[in-house]
């Protein structure tokens, strides 16, 4: 008997998501299915390692989801510390680190993403660290452990935010570098103006619109500064928050076709649009934006998740598609909840839409009750037809999900009058009589009634 | 010159947002508006008075959004202590107590809600008390303060669950009597048994299924026990949580028609449908389910805050319609927070709807970060098209407003695929890598697509 082969490279989200939704679909006998990771452990969560590095999640195992042994008794087959080093397209082989050749019919690429390392000199001294692998969070609370009290944070990303945080909760000074004018570079400059003044409130240093010119190091190779044309910062760690791109090193060189973004070309189904026999998903892969269509790369655990449940059910034989991201998000900093998704108005004007902005201040419960917080929302909607394009939020706890009702909003293509009229809750303890949410609708509906 | 007359009846949420949104669109030259408001003062929030009692809120007058003063700014007439004591419809005049005969073009009913108030012997006993005016609340403020130990807690619907909550923590023993066997009786009864479980462990007496026979006196006709045919319960201070009807004596004597459920019936452009020249909003107002379209009466400030707008905008001389309800709704009682919105599943089978019923448990935030809580999430969706039909969400902070995502996919006609397909965000502190939503979204198209 003859079992087809799929063959699965990266066994985090997307990798096995893949796997288990094929497994759903087609018994062990019709197929098998192996995944190659080549990290020590699977299914772990690296969004946790911030919160790992500022104790906030004091146990590492936790961050592990799922183990290869949970695999095994679904009938497939996890190698662990077992790289994927070649992949032959024409063969419909991979070769491994160890020098085995795994035949497929079926080939999932979920190599994940890479953090951005620009062309910095002595960016790889000793202490600088990556946040995308339990090793590095291992490094760095080893780094802290040793008595690292100064810190650099490059960028103002998600993972800079967070690393800041939880690097100044673990006693460190902490001082944020920024090539932009401003952290979160995902919001309007007025919202991303909030996040700013938090991180300065906080104690954060941010030097903002410094390009890094060299991470000077000392005699043995050990970081010691971070040098920009207006100064010199000196540290003893240094945290690369510069975004994520795509691993694709192994697809490109096996001759995947690669998109605009520089992640793998795939079709709606997840499919390799070079070779249909092929399939990425996660942050290998490039998706597509919900509103504008166009290509996009967002490295996120959920678009991961997604597109190999995605992969695994067409190859499992069910009809599946991916249906695009609007790029949602949240993170804090401290006390201060971010939330934005859709288009933020520099994106709507280069997409081609008459934007309409709206952004109005209120509180995140009734104005009486404890804990009312300020919040601000703002509105991306096109101007004529009132729909929604995008939203950010920003203000105290129980701000941030609220970008999840603009999100199925958008997703839904509903208009501001439409979601002015939606039911919300209310109940002082969660909000004033009206939502934010509904106020800034209301706004921009009436704006655009005239 | 001759003005039109606009007269409103009662100064709350909805009269008060008819009056300023007729005079946004017509000028004082062209339109009179006269508010008439038998209280001392207008514009108080109902929902903000348990917490007021339970000194969450310090002082009263945070309460209270807006003054007379500030109408008459905008050319709102408004007289406190005025209570209209008779329509004529016919002559198109407002009989007031202190003998006023105001003539009106157009007439505003918004004479909002009262407690219900089911014929108990002893119901108008000293020491029963609702909490529906600013009054009540003072009322039962200075019983406690003049040293109310004991409390029973008539219902447990929002006001039930609020009021049980803050006489606790001023220090009484609280026992609820419940004619049903749960509190909220808008959950589906796995949802009302947690909610029930978080009560009873607060230390909070629930005492079901037991209609009260009588409350008892003493001989000066102060409360001294409520009875039931369980038992009787010893106490100084009874609160009605029995729900809300219309206040609808004004409207009826004046002949306006009422509907089914006993609130004047309006179009939806809020027009009385007998008496077109009279518009009805709010509490007093009958309204729509906007998935059954069956008549409904929700007492909720939102609904009355959009009703009087859409009044305010007919008479203003714009197109407007209300849109109807969901029953959207939180509260909560201690820790626990509680959402619904839509049809629960009974609901669901008696609007003739073939109904699939799925529910998940999940945590509020990553399973590893600090303060992750157990959160319930039910969603009740048409079988066959997958159509959203309801929702609940029962569990720790956080967990309330996810209710209001469930509430704009539903509104917006989203099936339980496209829900499930929504990208919402994600962060180890505000939610697992799939949001319960997205959760019990994807099982729920699971199932149906088989």
């Amino acid at each position: 008997m003859s079992r087809e082969q799929l063959v699965v490279v990266g066994g985090d989200a997307a990798g096995l998501s893949a796997a288990a939704q094929a497994r759903r679909l087609r018994g062990a006998s019709e197929l098998e299915i192996v995944v190659l990771e080549q990290g020590p452990e699977i299914s772990y969560s690296a969004c946790g390692i911030p919160y790992w590095i500022g104790d906030l999640v004091s146990d590492r195992d936790s961050l592990l989801a799922r183990t290869p042994r949970q695999f095994e008794a679904e009938d497939i087959t996890v190698h662990t510390h077992t790289r994927a080093e070649e992949i032959d397209l024409d063969a419909g082989e991979v070769r491994t680190g160890d020098g085995r050749r795994l035949g497929y019919d079926t080939l999932v690429v979920a190599t994940g993403g890479r953090p951005l390392r620009p062309p910095i000199p002595g960016l790889d001294a000793v202490g600088v660290h990556g946040v995308h692998r339990l090793a590095d969070g291992a490094d760095i609370r080893s780094a802290i452990a040793a008595g690292a009290r100064r810190a650099v944070v490059l960028g103002g990303g998600y993972i800079g935010l967070e690393m800041a945080e939880v690097l100044q909760t673990r006693g460190l000074s902490v001082t944020v570098v920024l090539a932009d004018p401003l952290p979160m570079g995902q919001l309007d400059a007025d919202m991303g103006e909030r996040v700013c003044k938090a991180m300065g409130d906080m104690g954060i240093d941010v030097q903002p619109e410094q390009p890094v010119r060299a991470i000077e190091t000392d005699a043995d190779g050990v970081v010691r500064a971070v040098r920009t044309d207006a100064g010199s910062y000196a540290c003893d760690l240094v945290v690369l928050g510069l975004g994520m791109g795509p691993e694709v090193s192994l697809a490109r060189e096996a001759g995947l076709q690669t998109g605009v973004t520089g992640a793998i070309d795939v079709t709606r189904n997840q499919r390799s649009r070079s070779h249909p026999e092929v399939f990425a998903a996660g942050d290998c892969a490039e998706t597509f934006h919900r509103i504008t269509g166009e290509p996009i790369h967002i490295a996120l655990g959920t678009h991961a998740n997604k597109q190999g449940r995605v992969a695994g059910s067409v190859i499992g034989g069910r009809a599946a598609r991916f249906p695009g991201v609007l790029g949602t998000a949240v993170t804090k900093v401290g006390e201060l909840e971010i939330g934005r998704t859709g288009l933020c108005s520099t994106q709507a004007e280069q997409a081609g839409f008459d934007a309409r902005v709206e952004m109005i201040e209120a509180t995140t419960r009734a104005g009486y009750y404890p804990g009312a917080d300020p919040i601000a929302v703002k509105l991306v909607s096109e101007r004529g037809s009132g729909l929604l394009l995008g939203a950010q939020v920003v203000g105290g706890p129980g701000s941030a999900k609220r970008i999840d009702v603009l999100a199925t909003a958008i997703w839904a293509g509903m208009t501001a009058e439409e979601l002015a009229g939606t039911d919300l809750s209310y109940a002082p303890p969660f909000s004033p009589t009206y939502d934010p949410v509904s106020v800034v609708a209301r706004i921009a509906s009436r704006l655009e009634q005239g």
